[in-house]
């Protein structure tokens, strides 16, 4: 959908909407089932990976480092802070239902999350390790050795492999069962009054061209500040750092807004904390509409029922090291 | 008990005891307890406590950073990355069994777990926090001051409060149920020979002297290098930091030997990765014996055989912050 047929399609829901419609099928954002688990002991040893900071070169840092799953999936700082402390370049977007998004990170360079998962382990400024090291030092623990065995017929293990794991993983980090989908199933009393006019202008206003879908963003790049621009010090250019075209100056991967209480700071550059400000600058900037209070509070509270079920699974286990793996470099003396 | 009587208890033990002897009241190691949890409610405070980075000045540094629970209560690293990646002054002690330790660090200079929890969020090297911004964090936080009314009475949320609460977490971090504890509580072939010769050894040539009781380990201050001078860059000076008595110089509280296969690297300066190794620096320096190979495989043997039940509980999902909440600073210009 492009972005007229997006607001048409979202301004026809919302007129043309009947009372007794199944929502779940009729609305322009559809609920999140849970994850589907195929090969649970694939995921298991993808969930012990993405907590496994021997995956960086000091030893300190895993992807959990900077998707917190005990805080929405994200590290909830303007950039991250990866190896020695280096301040990262943007936003670190929620690993919470990023398996619907339509590519991965917000220029959407690596197409899926198999793709995405390598990246971070060697990025000097992220985990700062690389391919043939971290699986080094995975081969040389007996328990990740008899794991990937289990899972992939043989103990090579490959960098492959470690990112088939960690993306299995990530497929089962869904967040169904918001108050906003169990009113979408038909359950009138899931959302106050308050939350339901807030969906009903979010729709008529035009926030659904972009927000739409299960995770309610993720499946396009769009402008940021379509209508006014978007002031930042942030050098990030968005989708025209992969194409190379002056017309994706600025278009980034629409965000979910799954879990969006949980996630500030926004937008990619991190600048804004209050929930409330980034839908203020969405609204004048992408429609070029400013909000009243009222009109503000009711995007809001309808926003904050989009927090669905967290994760929920043991703190995983990780196998020792043993004197055969590569020790971390925490320090340059040590 | 000071040395000698230990030593004595041991050769004692080893000498004399009966096959038929009930092992778990005879012998110098007793087994650990699971964790007699009288208030649910509080552990679930403290475990969110012990694993949010709000309580850092970044944001980024929990006490689960420094002391993971997914490696053995530790980071294995040979000292600790604190905030700004500062190098810390010596190695992370694991909080797994730590309520059993007759003091705090390795120098005890804190007197229970209570009194330790302090001391991170406020050291500048580590979580570079204090307590008044760290209270005012959860103070900002609707459902910690919940949780805190709920568990304490009133909405306040004062630092002794939060390390009440850290601590009553921590003291469920016990391990039992190691394969050593199921042999001392009778089950014969819960060790293989190797390892019950290795155990014999331990207690023959004295390693019970230091560690002993249900931690293996934490219930006395010992010399390091007793017989034969430690060498060591690290400038840590033991108990004689808090006496002030030059007797007391290097005089580190003996660790708990429980989960020793999992806290590498060993020893107050985190010098040495390989277990055989730190067993063979113990039989020199602390007993004046080299031990051959075989002596010294069999040791590691039953050392390996500590590794008991590891934390089992689910990732604690934390709740976000508010407008209110003083934002994290992770780097200077933020
Ligand atoms: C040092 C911080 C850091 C670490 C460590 C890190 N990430 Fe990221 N992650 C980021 C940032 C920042 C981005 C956004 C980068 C961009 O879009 O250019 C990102 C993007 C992503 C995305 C894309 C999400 C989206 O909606 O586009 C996924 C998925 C992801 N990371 C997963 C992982 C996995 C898996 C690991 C570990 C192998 C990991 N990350 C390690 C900071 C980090
Ligand atoms: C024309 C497309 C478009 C429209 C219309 C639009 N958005 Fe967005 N939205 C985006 C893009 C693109 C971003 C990411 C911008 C960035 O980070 O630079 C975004 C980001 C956001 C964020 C921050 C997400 C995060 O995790 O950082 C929120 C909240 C949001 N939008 C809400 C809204 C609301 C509410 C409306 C309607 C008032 C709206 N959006 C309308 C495209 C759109
Ligand atoms: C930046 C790393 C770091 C952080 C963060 C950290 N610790 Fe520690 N912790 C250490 C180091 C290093 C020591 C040993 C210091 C010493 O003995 O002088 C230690 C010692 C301890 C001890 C004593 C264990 C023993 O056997 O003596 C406990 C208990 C403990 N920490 C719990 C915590 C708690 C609870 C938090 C969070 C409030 C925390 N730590 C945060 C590194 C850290
Ligand atoms: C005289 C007291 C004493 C005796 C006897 C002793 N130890 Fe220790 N042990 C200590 C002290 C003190 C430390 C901490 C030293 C340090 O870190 O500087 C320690 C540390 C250790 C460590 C490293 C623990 C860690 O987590 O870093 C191991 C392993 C160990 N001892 C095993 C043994 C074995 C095996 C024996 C017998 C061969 C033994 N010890 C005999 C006092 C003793
Ligand atoms: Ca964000
Ligand atoms: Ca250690």
């Amino acid at each position: 959908m492009n972005l007229t047929q997006s607001l048409v399609t979202g301004v026809l829901f919302s007129l043309c909407l009947p009372a007794w419609a199944d929502r779940a099928t009729d609305e322009p954002i559809t609920p999140i089932s849970p994850a589907q688990v195929s090969n649970p002991e694939l995921v298991e040893l993808g969930k012990q990976l993405y907590f496994d900071p021997r995956l960086s070169r000091s030893g300190f840092i895993s992807c959990n480092s900077c998707h917190n799953l005990s805080m929405g999936g994200t590290d909830n700082l303007p950039t991250s802070i990866g190896d020695h402390w280096q301040q990262g370049p943007i936003n670190s977007p929620t690993v919470l239902n990023a398996s619907m998004n339509l590519a991965q990170f917000w220029d959407g360079r690596a197409a899926d999350l198999k793709a995405q998962a390598g990246g971070p382990i060697e990025n000097p400024k992220e985990m700062a390790s690389n391919h043939t090291l971290a699986v080094e030092v995975l081969r040389s623990i007996p328990e990740y050795r008899a794991s990937f065995k289990a899972r992939f017929g043989n103990e090579a293990i490959t960098i492959d492999q470690v990112t088939t794991a960690i993306a299995a993983f990530e497929e089962t980090l869904v967040t169904p069962n918001a108050r906003f989908d169990q009113w979408l199933k038909g359950d009138d009393d899931a959302l106050t009054e308050q939350e339901q006019s807030g969906y009903a202008l979010f729709k008529e206003i035009g926030c659904t061209a972009c927000h739409y879908g299960p995770a309610i963003g993720g499946k396009s790049f769009q402008k940021m500040g379509l209508i006014e621009a978007y002031q930042t010090n942030n050098p990030a250019q968005g989708r025209a750092g992969v194409t190379g075209k002056d017309a994706d100056r600025f278009m980034f991967k629409v965000p979910t807004l799954r879990n969006i209480a949980l996630t500030y700071p926004y937008f990619h550059d991190g600048a804004y904390w209050n929930l409330s400000e980034a839908v203020d600058v969405m609204a004048r900037l992408q429609l070029g509409r400013q909000l009243n209070d009222d009109e503000n509070a009711r995007i809001v509270a309808f926003l904050k029922t989009l927090t669905g079920q967290q994760p929920d699974f043991k703190l995983p286990i990780l196998p020792p090291s043993t004197p055969e793996t590569p020790r971390p470099e925490p320090f340059p003396e040590n």
